[in-house]
């Protein structure tokens, strides 16, 4: 190749997987809301008849297995349940909550448990109703690329089938390995596609959802378009499992790229990460499909503690873009990925580049963006994770003061997100538990955020961890349409309780 | 051009303009629901305070003047309604919503009017609530392209706007001269682009929404993310001004192609029709940004009723396709075009072909496919329209059903569509009111549709016309819980009573 920039990159092929680690440490202090004095206890007589429903196949119980399902994935959230239920069917699921409805007790509807703001797992002893049982891909058109599938199917899983019929799933995600279908429906999972194939409100055609009453609600559809009626499915995406159970969807899939690129770019200021941005949507266009963003800080945690990650350069930028194209010609792809960064070399935006010459480099490339998480949750016992949509023009600003305003405490402040979305995953770690450094965290980052037109939660959810902060990015008569939602759909009050809203604490 | 079959053709520039006309034809009986007894009739007390609402400007009364704001598209439904209220705030619709709500007043709100279910005119005596002039663009971001605008904004301007900024609005169909992007989201309209950058519900951000309490529900937002809370404006997106009234929108546009290119196929048989749709997918991919089909019948029509209207091809052929890329280089997207249509003349996919040389041959090839309702609505006074979404394999044997059922009617059965997203439009016109003819159309088209897994109503919705079938295309459950949501939202029923769900009859 003539231009003198484009390295080579020899690494060995290895593939990135979700490792679902609970970590033994010690629990950061939170509060915990009130219990809620109108549920049931859960009696021997419930669980038989439960026990019954999923049968001995679909049940846990022994202490030690119930640990992975009361525990969320960075180990700061734990629930005190006694039982989970691993139904096999909708009709098992619509059963349980029959009963459960009736009998007045509550359940946290709970996917592969790999939310960030402990939405999945429960507060007190709820009874967990985990769907990786339902793992069934129910149908599949192969002229247009809809998937209809159960919630427990694993991301990872549908990914690979729809792969295979010459199609791209739309969502993907660091949490693939582990997260389910179901799970991202309910959270409305964002992802790394999202640039290019937009959210789940886009690509969903419908679902299955089991109410909080056991009856089943039945909005699957295999067409593009259908406007009959109010858009149900869209209330369910996205409600984190508190209006009711997703048991199945249908999803359309876009077809998949014959070709596809990854470059990572050594950049030595924000305002040229942006720049870059700008430039990339207009040279490379319609073939972007990730635009991903890390700083110094973040890479440099995740190469240090993770021996399976590299720095594909020799030296260390401040900034680091991640960019992948997928089209369908090979020579046209390649052109405008080299135009772009002939463009980009000559106009001094970026350092350096290196661009992935085979899937193995490809995957290195993904892996140490994909690895951050991990990174973070092994540098210190005590993590603040933020998920944030901040307008690119202070998009990196927040990170920057957060690290002049903890200067004097010794703890990592590391950034990566989906710029491309404007997407931005802060993440502080200490090693010690201090006070008054989580006072200067909280509430300060939501406070900034919203005062700069942001979100406190751009893909992760609200869940237990950002309820007190919803009314910083929702209008108050919005959040009392929401709360006449909840009423309606689940008077109750048994789905996934102490979630999204506010309660009283202790 | 190597090429033999890239014809160039000269044609007169001209842009086609969506004419509102209001046709002097007889009325196709229709049934007519029974009044809404609790509406209270509209006293010169109430007119008066409503006129000091909207000022003079904003009250249209005289009977000539109100002809149009009562009568739909078609000519077939028209209602009584003796005010129209014209308001140009977020305020204005606010207190004549308070109004109305304390009085018992039933409202119709209307964009365009260009809606084909008979949904945005009054049944009986209703107020017709205009949002034409609500039409300013509030905000515009230049780096996401995210645009912030009034309901009543005619969705050409808006889609010149934004093309002005380097933007492609992601909405467009054939009445976009007259249609407004509140009565777009309305009813979740579809249109030509919709194969390439989706439905609305992928692409609206955020909306404001005037409750039937007059209420104002802020949710306007200028993040691509933001996972706080239920998804709140995709209720209010497709439910045909029944939940609430859009005042406002905040919708994401993609980046403008630089290069767009449009090709007119002349197709021998529909099974290379399909064909060709599934291999332009793979061979076009990205850049696809339309797959438009018409029949034989359809083009014949437009050509001979419409003076501006031309076939660019000397002969004619069975069915008609109209393909068009977008993309961002020029050489790149002119390649894969000019190697697609290489391979469909090779296998003999395709008769003919031509290639617009200009935007002049362009606007051609688009007016010939945007004439279609207007030819339709020319060639006899009774009109029967049918929106629907037909999976691929059954898509048009419905329109060849229909012909042998009608054989011995004077009629005329054309049909063209969004076939890239299986949406058929069908159409029947006949110049005689013949009830046996009626009687073998309705309810055959609807039921031939759903027992071939189809929807009745792709994207018109279901307005008035539809609203006894639509038990055909949803579920009892969920229709049960639209109509909890419309019980919730709108206690009273004031907002465009008699639409969406089937009344009593009189």
């Amino acid at each position: 190749m003539a231009l003198g920039w484009k390295r080579l990159v020899k690494t060995n092929n290895f593939g990135y997987h979700f490792v679902h680690q609970f970590r033994a440490v010690s629990q950061i202090s939170y509060t915990r809301p009130s219990k809620n004095a109108s549920f049931s206890k859960l009696s021997s007589e419930d669980i038989s008849y439960l026990k019954r429903v999923v049968t001995p196949r679909g049940v846990v119980e022994e202490k030690e297995a119930l640990e992975p399902f009361n525990t969320d994935w960075i180990g700061k959230y734990k629930g005190n349940s006694s039982i989970v239920l691993k139904p096999s069917s909708t009709d098992q699921v619509s059963k349980i909550l029959q009963y459960c409805y009736e009998k007045k007790l509550p359940i946290v509807p709970q996917g592969g448990n790999t939310g960030l703001v402990g939405g999945s797992v429960p507060v007190f002893d709820e009874i967990i109703l985990n769907l990786g049982n339902m793992n069934r891909i129910r149908d599949f058109d192969n002229k247009s690329g809809i998937v209809t599938c159960e919630a427990g199917v694993v991301l990872e899983s549908l990914s690979n089938f729809v792969s295979e019929q010459g199609y791209t799933f739309p969502l993907d995600l660091g949490a693939k390995g582990s997260c389910q279908i179901g799970g991202n429906l309910a959270t409305n999972a964002g992802g790394t596609r999202f640039l290019r194939y937009g959210s789940l409100h886009g690509s969903t055609l419908g679902l299955e959802v089991v109410l909080s009453n056991g009856k089943v609600l039945n909005m699957l559809s295999s067409l593009r378009k259908d406007n009959t009626g109010y858009h149900l499915p869209h209330l369910f995406i996205g409600s984190e499992g508190t209006l009711g159970i997703i048991t199945a969807a249908s999803i359309c899939c876009p077809k998949k790229c014959r070709s596809v690129h990854t470059a990572l770019l050594g950049v030595d200021s924000f305002d040229k990460v942006t720049e870059l941005l700008v430039r990339c949507k207009d040279e490379v266009g319609e073939i972007l499909s990730a635009f991903e963003f890390m700083d110094r800080n973040a890479v440099e945690l995740a190469t240090k503690l993770l021996s399976h990650v590299r720095d594909p350069f020799s030296e260390s930028f401040p900034f680091y873009v991640l960019i992948e194209t997928s089209g369908s010609n090979e020579h046209h792809d390649m052109e405008k990925l080299e135009k772009f960064l002939e463009y980009c070399y000559s106009g001094d935006l970026i350092s350096d580049a290196v661009l992935a010459q085979d899937q193995s480099q490809m995957n290195q490339l993904w892996t140490l963006r994909e690895s951050m998480p991990e990174a973070v949750n092994r540098s210190g016992k005590h993590i603040f994770k933020y998920d944030l949509s901040i307008p690119l023009e202070h998009f990196y600003t927040l990170v920057t003061e957060m690290r002049s305003r903890l200067v004097e405490y010794p703890c990592h402040v590391v950034s990566w997100g989906h710029i491309g979305d404007c997407n931005l995953h802060l993440n502080i770690s200490s090693s010690e538990s201090n006070e008054s450094l989580s006072k200067l965290i909280e509430p300060y980052v939501y406070e900034w955020t919203c005062s700069h037109g942001g979100s406190i939660s751009a893909e992760h959810g609200v869940g237990r961890v950002k309820s007190k902060y919803l009314p910083m990015s929702k209008d108050m008569e919005a959040i009392e349409w929401m709360k006449q939602l909840k009423q309606l759909f689940d008077p109750v009050g048994i789905l996934n309780p102490y979630k999204i809203f506010s309660q009283r604490e202790e």
